[in-house]
């Protein structure tokens, strides 16, 4: 959806609200021929009633077959076409490690590797090393590796993988990757792509140089990688696009974090989802937009746990009547991408979504899941960045477009 | 869908098989109101068990309401928009008859057509001569036309219609078609669009000088005129885009050749349903895709014999378990577009689509026909061009996209 021509439409003086409420990786799939979905066999009484004065769908955040990360699904659900909105693998390392990025900062991802005597990398994870180790090597970087004229930041993310910051003047991040993805060969060097990058790139080499001697004695992480080396992207914010001032609410950084990236306001972390509905009743008439992250879903569709992803939707099911006495405008439940037990990972397949409204033309299905939105007005494998548009109409925000 | 993205995805390191099998034509229309389409008429067991653990939808080609000729379907069917790439006239004549057309070659769809004395056109198709004049004619003008420095070969096609291919070197085939498309005036002459077409259009209007000199005394037939000159693209590849080694097998020249277009293999024609199966069963450990062409349900759709396209469907159903016994990960069953036999034309009308796969989220609808592939998961009028990326998640072969 083109951003220039909602901002012409917005209606500004209206004090409706929108929640979008996100079960990560809610989308399944039956673990037998036959069978029910994770969704379709939780016990949801008041999502399956809502449904019914609620449209229905089945939506994609990306195309058609791909499957989304975190990062660009999310994205997705914020009206952000994410092939159009690309963003960095290191800007998303530091989203999730809530490492409070700044606009000049270049941010890579990295991992620890090992090299040989000759400098050949004989393995690109370094046998996959403990967080613990991980992260004394991020220590060790972080108290010797000096460059006059910048920070440098490195902070551990898991096992072998951390990010790595550069703060300073006059950067830009427009750099080839150290990590040639094979084997028997030596690091790149990191390269500038275009001039205004030179700068920045020479500074990485160095920070590589005096990395591989203070790792040189280190056993088996001696070396370390570099990939999505990238700054915050100069985007439209979202307040500004739908004219909505807009706040997360979520347990985890990564969420949280690309709900910064897009300009929404965040909020220290929730504890328990009971804490973020708390939240959500405390900002409520401080915002007009409030994005509800959700995450065990997901991690137990990840673990291929059938059984403990459907009970994470049955307690959010039993928040539902919390949030609806708030009295939303606007109400979307769905998930990010699907996380299918059966598949224990994220996939493509498209995800059950609900928009409930007072103008809404409803579904009167009245059950909440993947075949009976396969059969709802918001149609099958919609893209997932059009559900803000539809949003803002339903809170009334949309003028007329021509007379 | 952008190429780039699916290539920048592509996992290569798996066995999974994709099947596309095409029943030209397949999309039809009840005879009388209230009555069953062809498909939905056909006794067809076997595939109505496999909707039930697949999903269904309604594919168009094109774009809404737009009639695809053949080319343009199967192109859709292979992943790529037909709109953004098109392909002349002259080179699917030359894909329709067999001519194994060159990458600097330039081919042109002919009309045989009736000019008066005064060289003004009386008859644009020559009083549809019959195919044995139209063979004569071709035959009269490959012996007799002579241009120094490039080699010129007429094929026959059908009736009136007929194939003008120039090879030589240096030929570009921006140039304007000689057919005015009206009576009552002269055949325009060949003129270039650009520079680089300046030695091509010339030896086309020396081709057609000659052509009118051998036919002038020839009735009705005693001209000619040219359409859609044009040379082979130069796409990406349907094995590089999509990661796939990818075989055609066809009885029709025209299918093997707009696979042929794509960089798929094409190996000699099979002269049966039965034959083609031989050969996909033969030719299964040596490609991941295998694209299988079925013509006679477009055939009796232009006939209108409703008793016989449904019998052809009806004799595909009975091959199918062959197929599925070669246990593919992937298969698609579906048609390029509709030909209703109550049109006896090609049409506009969504092609019902069934894709069968281990990960698919299955419809549970045990029945393959238009009304059934309305209420599937793929959804309705979803363009066919998606289901190519689609099969490739399912087969396993696409990443994440974004972290």
């Amino acid at each position: 959806m083109e951003f220039d021509l909602i901002k012409s439409l917005l209606i500004r003086n209206t004090k409706s609200k929108i929640v979008l409420l996100v079960m990560d990786g809610l989308g399944g799939l039956p673990m037998e021929a036959g069978g029910l979905t994770e969704l379709e066999a939780a016990e949801k009484p008041n999502m399956d009633a809502l449904a019914g004065k609620s449209m229905l769908g089945l939506h994609q955040a990306i195309r058609t077959g791909i499957t989304p990360g975190s990062g660009p699904a999310h994205l997705s659900l914020f009206g952000y076409d994410p092939v159009k909105f690309a963003v960095g693998r290191g800007v998303l390392s530091a989203l999730g490690v809530d490492f409070d990025l700044q606009k000049s900062d270049v941010a890579a991802r990295g991992n620890f590797c090992t090299v040989d005597a000759d400098g050949l990398i004989t393995d690109r994870r370094a046998g996959r090393i403990p967080t613990e180790v991980g992260e004394r090597l991020c220590q060790l970087l972080n108290d010797k590796v000096r460059i006059p004229g910048v920070e440098v930041f490195l902070r551990p993310v898991k096992e072998y993988r951390f990010l790595l910051v550069i703060r300073g003047e006059g950067l830009s991040a427009n750099i080839e990757e150290t990590d040639p993805q094979t084997l028997g060969v030596k690091p790149l060097p990191a390269t500038a792509i275009d001039p205004n990058s030179e700068k920045a790139a020479g500074i990485i080499r160095e920070f590589v140089r005096q990395a591989q001697e203070i790792l040189k004695n280190e056993s088996p992480a001696n070396m370390l990688l570099l990939r999505g080396i990238a700054q915050l992207p100069d985007w439209p914010s979202f307040p500004e696009v739908f004219g909505l001032k807009s706040v997360a609410i979520a347990m985890y950084p990564m969420y949280r974090g690309v709900a910064k990236l897009v300009g929404m306001d965040s909020p220290p972390a929730a504890n328990s989802y009971e804490e973020e509905i708390d939240l959500l009743e405390k900002l409520w008439n401080d915002y007009d937009f409030f994005f509800v992250h959700i995450k065990k879903t997901d991690s137990y569709g990840e673990d291929g746990n059938f059984a403990n992803k459907v009970h994470e939707i049955e307690k959010v099911d039993a928040l539902l009547p919390r949030i609806m006495a708030l009295d939303p405008s606007v109400l979307i439940i769905t998930g990010d991408h699907s996380t299918p037990c059966a598949m224990k990972t994220h996939s493509w397949h498209p995800v059950p979504t609900l928009m409930y409204a007072k103008t809404c033309r409803p579904d009167g299905i009245n059950s909440f899941g993947e075949r009976a939105c396969r059969q709802g007005g918001l149609g099958v494998r919609f893209p997932g960045f059009e559900l803000m548009p539809l949003a803002l109409a339903h809170a009334g925000r949309l003028e007329k477009f021509g007379a």
